[in-house]
């Protein structure tokens, strides 16, 4: 889609088989991607193994806590991440106005911030709060350029304030979805089951299911 | 504690025995307040009676939806509360960053904002958003002219963005509190109670032993 840089993200989650990081970063590195995005648990190996490399890392925080250890383990600059963004909130359901303040006074290098942004006004106001800069990454979904179906754009444009789902607090996973009938049996087991074994929601909210959702437009299909 | 002209508060709450809130707002129009913020469970009744003795009425929601039905009852303007205010939070966990966009794209009468607010970037953040100004309540608490007890400016800025608990979820009344003795034990009625019956939490979240806090200096008294 470009000749320009680009970075990549790369996301640590518990995993039942867990993905081979370490070779994942070592293809980053050798196809000279220069800015690595991390996010999730124990990044320590991975930030040494990309800042081995040279690699510019920004790691992604939902709390301050994880922000001053990122810091020690040597990345370069933070995403703070508010409890409105999309995908993984955290446990501490911390605003953006509460995070963006308190990084400010806390935090010893640059950070942006992520969730919730759609347009200028809330640039200014994450500048305002001492932010560098910010994500905006659903509203790109939208653009004429975007490959994803047209009816997830629509659906997308449509959505209400309230038109999202918060999932797998149970597991401490707690995510951020588009609400849908997905989410709704999602929260029904996470509710009810007497279990909790987190197998029975798995295949709801396999990305697999909600990568189609992206190339078969049906908002229902999975988890997105 | 001042000659200049102040505003009344006031919040119409469900309870057993509800005040007689018609009574109060007669004394309210009777001494010639100006202002009155509403707050809470159809305000309509009330909203009628302050807007016949010519008083200028400040509504607050936690949501678009009970904003734009304010506007219905004719409030003059709006208190828009994020998901990080204390107290009442609403049952929809929308934050600051999204209300106010929101709000600036809906709402057909000015508004402020409410929660989270301690400094000028907060409020410069919520100007950059749309809002005429903020409510900040607890910063004020800390000033050497507020009678509270000295421990409990204390704790207030002592404490970190993740010192507040939120209670009575289970009762569709979510409020968020200082974390405290009390907040762990209303938690623990509040998952573990096969009953959910309301009186086994009432005697921790009544308004009495929250007040003796401001005066005893205890922060584990009640919530606050």
């Amino acid at each position: 889609m470009t000749k320009k840089p680009f970075g990549v993200n790369l996301t640590l989650l518990p995993s039942l088989n867990p993905p081979d990081y370490a070779a994942y970063a070592r293809v980053i590195a050798e196809e000279g991607v220069k800015i690595v995005e991390t996010a999730g648990h124990n990044p320590g190996p991975i930030i040494a193994q990309l800042k081995k490399a040279n690699i510019v890392i920004l790691h992604k925080c939902t709390t301050i806590r994880h922000a001053k250890s990122a810091i020690k383990l040597g990345v370069d600059f933070l995403s703070i991440d508010g409890f409105e963004c999309a995908g993984h909130v955290g446990e501490h359901d911390l605003t953006s106005f509460i995070l963006l303040g308190r990084a400010r006074q806390e935090l010893t290098v640059p950070f942006i911030a992520s969730g919730g942004f759609a347009e200028g006004r809330g640039l200014a106001a994450a500048l305002a709060l001492g932010a560098e800069g910010i994500n905006m990454g659903t509203r790109f979904l939208c653009t004429a350029e975007s490959p994803i179906h047209q009816k997830i754009k629509e659906a997308i444009v449509h959505a209400q304030e309230t038109d999202t789902a918060l999932v797998m607090r149970r597991w401490r996973n707690t995510s951020r979805y588009f609400a849908n009938t997905v989410t709704e049996a999602v929260l029904k087991i996470e509710k009810e089951s007497p279990s909790g074994e987190f197998s029975e929601i798995a295949p709801f909210v396999n990305g697999q299911r909600g990568r189609q959702v992206f190339l078969n437009g049906d908002i229902h299909h999975g988890v997105s």
